[in-house]
């Protein structure tokens, strides 16, 4: 693990920061808390600004990028990561899907006050159907009217004018897939999906339950427009993004997970959120939403989008109320409207819209455990009930449409009702927001905008099942994005377990991407720690899926592993994992030694009693004899493998 | 948490030995790999010894034991946690199940040189059907032939004779129930599993899927000997760990979790394995398995046994094995049968017996990715396989049974073929050993015996329901205790969670007992810290399945933690917490001051953007409007709630 660092010169501000190291200070929540930027006081107009800041790059062990390149489009480079094995098994490497972007590339120099090469520029151009132009000026009320410039966040230093679509076009993916066109961001996925394999043989055997799904032995750029055009998949990719390497969310591919990140009112910082967006793809975060309620929302955000290289997603509602001060009756559609077009011209590639929460369903809470949970969808009932008037999101929805197909960007139609406690799941709250929510679905749709739905929340297991079938009926499979859900409330400091548990099952059932929860869930901000057991948890989550669902790749890397084990390849083992440095550190904790890293037993039965040490040695008497001359020995009339001459 | 500590004069030993806060060395490896047992050199053969060792010991935060009375059996108090809530949410104590034993009663002087107190010695007694005898002699051997006294584990002090039944009769709780009599073991747990509630009332919703399990309303000590009876629920209770408080295992109960414990020959330790069960429990272990393979083995067994508040179970060939230096083929059906009377005399409430490995069934692994991992498994297939020979645990099953029978040890029939991978999950040497253990179930029944049954092991999620039908049918419904499932193999270091959600839906579907899993699984011995992250993770499972299943009092401990939650109460909230401890210390990483455990906002979304606060403002408004004007006033027609002149 390496690090990039970054020092400008910069000439336009008035004042002079110093950062420095901050992904250190990651944890130090009272240093964020006061500020991480120390202002040095200046008059001098133009004035010299440094800036260091760490982000986290080098390869995982053992691993390399690589590049998959395209066929119908020639410029596609796909990355994977490759595992190599040790020599002695015979094995080829592993290829596993890899979101992490250019930071675990050594052969890409990183530099954060730059930001990601534009691979989709070309691309974007290349359909001639997008303009670029000016942009919305940034206004004080975009970054939270940062009091002193101390505590302003610097703006990234690049400056893209934004695209939008021309003459009222629509440059969704979900219109170019109707329209029978296959992108490339369509074809970089179909390889990606894959994950490098050949096509499946139609005689190999597939295993498992996939309620409904169907996934193909082999995933070709075709499958993908279908999917999309059905509107049970989306690639998230605004075009204002075009930092984001594509990926795709549908019941019908890999199962993906999602990490937030975000500052809020109470700790905050710029840099380490960069980070935060680095470690969590590091370690296999597909989408990132960017939840920040604190100063500096603005530029933050644009720092984040120019250096990631997967779809970012926002909650706009947050950023819009913060330009009231907090107020959520001063709340205005102009407001919000001002606010979608900000983030659009971004790059933020999925909104997430309480659109679905209705006047008339806020007194189907009244009588819940914990009434509403959801932040976004606090907010907007509070709007609707001093008002006493529809809430603005619903009434202006076509118009939202009208902006997310200017930029693709996908909608994320959020549960502003979802349970926030057991005793409120599956209640008539919240699936009377998800009839509204299926019929958001299908005006999104007639927009030719892309759609996800989001879902609960805290649901015990024998009530998951529902949430599924309903969301895949009453929203014509749309997508589902669901976070959790959590299958007991009574074990804060481990949701993410509780939750994992939840995630698992619903990944199964056919639910497209997967919102983590980290152990802070209900008791704090997730630091550095918590961000990457987050993920680790919701991968074992989304990758369970997988295997249940029958995906025709994911067993290999279980397959794989589970060879190592067997071959006290220990290397391998860790190597192969999904946190290959916990491994090798919990295991280093009982038998450091580097011999042992070869020995044939572990530390949990010691050399002695070793099982699987054991099974070799059986494997090889039976091998010894051969398995067919074993076989006939033992075989006595129809009962398989009774000895002859033995029996009791 | 406080300390107990013990100190005592030893006059029949040899050396002198001195033990130091061995509890504060538990996580430190390399002083448990040399022996933490220093010796002093001396001649003398009356010397003595000062042993202080701590155990963890104090209530839980907010906690108080509580006991209930029996009304058949007078003497009969069965203890309880519960939980204060703060006065000003206006609830009573929530109670909760509490397996933790004295070392959580403040009003107990816990001495580990004395041992708990034998609580069941006069219900044993009242039986009048078991006799007291000199034992066993202690042999070398049981120690594993500790080389020299230096690195010898001091017997127990307090010598107890053992007991077993006479004339041959059965002493089992199945005996008993057969015979249509309730004890007091039976009544004791079913005040307990009613966590002291009263009878639901009839008409009382219950809400889960329960799979064919038969929960009932309010547990009577009827119904437990009904269930044990039909072999459905178990008792483990040894007639000779009279300390334990007694606890059932069975698919109409709650669902019970496992901690393993025990040393091995590369570390070892006596007085922190103690802690270790003491700790376990602490968290909310039902049973502990003590799976010690180094040396010292009788003598620490001792020391866990009677200080152990809960059964302990065992696998009586990993001590057997020893006894022949590790070298499986040199095991004989005399050795191990000597030991199963040495571990029935100290008190082993349950005995894990890989009979259910047959000759037979051994090529049936040879294709297998991880062939055979089951420890108890591999030393039968390897002893089979040497000597060509049936199975000696097999051929002596009877015998086996008759011994169990005369002490009321439970089997744990092992399940030897498991699954160490997901590529060999349900494969047909599982369910072949799977269907001996049916006819073996049969045996022990028919003998009176106590039987419940392992299970797998590495199980992808479509394939875990199988499982439990199969072993329901083909063992007659004899309980079904899983080590997990795990569903993936890819994440060691963090297989809690890879098994806890195999386990939360084997749970579900019926398995009564979840043996735990610990993060360091594959890859270490679990220190003190894996062990309560691998307990509170089964507790989430279990718990998860309690109210998946519809257990009628399960979700009491939800509601009145989301209710505090949503009521802010902080301290409320830690408490009815799993782990207080850990949920408190997240809280206050981020928000450390005592004003903030009373704030009404959280760090999540800080004070502006509560949105359980502004739930709480709609509640007041529509409270203030009243819920029948307001469903009056949004009633249109049929759609509820609509507002009249304010549609869109």
């Amino acid at each position: 693990m390496g690090s990039a660092c970054l020092s400008w010169r910069f000439s336009h501000h008035r004042s002079a920061f110093f950062i420095s190291s901050l992904s250190q200070n990651w944890v130090s929540i009272a240093l964020i808390a006061k500020g991480p930027f120390m202002s040095v006081p200046s008059t001098k107009t133009d004035i010299s600004i440094d800036v260091t800041s760490d982000v986290t790059t080098g390869p995982l062990p053992a691993s390399r990028k690589i590049h998959i390149t395209g066929s119908h489009f020639s410029d596609i480079r796909v990355p994977m990561r490759e595992i190599a094995v040790h020599p002695t098994a015979g094995e080829p490497p592993i290829r596993v899907y890899d979101p992490s972007g250019p930071y675990t590339d050594p052969d890409v120099t990183i530099d954060i006050a730059k930001g990601l090469p534009r691979l989709r520029r070309s691309w974007i151009a290349a359909r001639a159907d997008t303009e670029r132009y000016a942009g919305r000026d940034i206004k004080p009320e975009d970054n939270g009217f940062v009091e002193s410039e101390s505590h302003a966040v610097p703006a990234f230093p690049q400056s893209h004018a934004p695209l939008r679509a021309t003459g009222g076009r629509a440059v969704t993916q979900l219109a170019y897939a109707r329209a029978g066109i296959i992108t490339a961001e369509m074809e970089y996925v179909a390889i990606r999906e894959n994950l490098g394999r050949a096509e499946m043989r139609a005689n190999a055997k597939r295993d498992g339950e996939a309620f409904g799904a169907v996934i193909p032995d082999h995933v070709t750029p075709e499958f993908v427009r279908e999917e999309i055009a059905r509107g049970r998949a989306i690639i998230p990719a605004n075009i204002n993004h075009p930092e984001a390497e594509p990926m795709i969310i549908g019941r019908n591919f890999l199962v993906k997970i999602n990490a937030n990140i975000g500052n809020s009112a109470v700790t905050s910082s710029m840099a380490e959120e960069v980070e935060k967006m680095v470690w969590a793809t590091r370690w296999g975060a597909d989408t990132v939403m960017d939840l920040s309620t604190g100063r500096n929302i603005h530029n933050i955000r644009d720092w984040i989008i120019r250096n990631s290289p997967v779809p970012i997603g926002t909650v706009p509602i947050y950023q819009a109320l913060e330009k009231v001060g907090g107020i959520a009756e001063d709340l205005t559609w102009e407001i919000f409207r001002d606010t979608l077009i900000e983030q659009a011209e971004q790059g933020v590639d999925y909104f997430t819209i309480h659109a679905g929460l209705r006047l008339h369903h806020i007194p189907l809470t009244v009588d819940r455990v914990t009434g509403i949970v959801s932040r976004g969808g606090s907010i907007m009932a509070k709007w609707c009930l001093h008002h006493h008037r529809e809430s603005f999101l619903y009434e202006h929805f076509a118009e939202i449409c009208d902006i997310c197909r200017a930029y693709d960007v996908s909608f994320s139609l959020g549960d502003g009702l979802r349970p926030g406690s057991i005793a409120d799941a599956n209640d008539a709250a919240q699936f009377a927001e998800l009839e509204t929510l299926g019929e958001l679905t299908r005006i999104a749709w007639d927009h030719d905008c892309q759609v996800m739905i989001e879902g609960p929340g805290h649901v015990p297991m024998h009530k998951i099942r529902e949430n599924m079938d309903k969301q895949l009926s009453i929203c014509g499979e749309a997508p589902f994005y669901t976070l959790g859900p959590l299958t007991t409330d009574i074990a804060p400091g481990y949701d993410h377990i509780t939750s994992g548990i939840g995630a698992a099952m619903i990944g199964w059932f056919g639910t497209a991407m997967l919102c983590y929860v980290t152990p802070k869930e209900h008791l704090g901000l997730p630091d550095r720690d918590d961000v990457k057991t987050g993920v680790i948890t919701y991968k074992i989550a989304a990758h369970a899926a997988d295997l249940a669902k029958g995906h025709p790749a994911a067993k290999a890397r279980d397959d794989a592993l589970s060879r190592a084990r067997f071959e006290f390849r220990w290397e391998d083992q860790f190597n192969l994992s999904l946190d290959p440095e916990t491994a090798r550190a919990f295991h280093d904790q009982t038998l450091p030694k580097e011999a042992h890293k070869v020995a044939h037993f572990c530390s949990m039965c010691g050399p002695k009693f070793c099982s699987m040490r054991i099974s070799h040695e059986i494997r090889a008497d039976v091998q010894k004899e051969g398995m067919a001359a074993m076989a006939e020995k033992y075989r006595d009339g129809g009962d398989l493998y009774m000895p002859r001459n033995n029996g009791k």
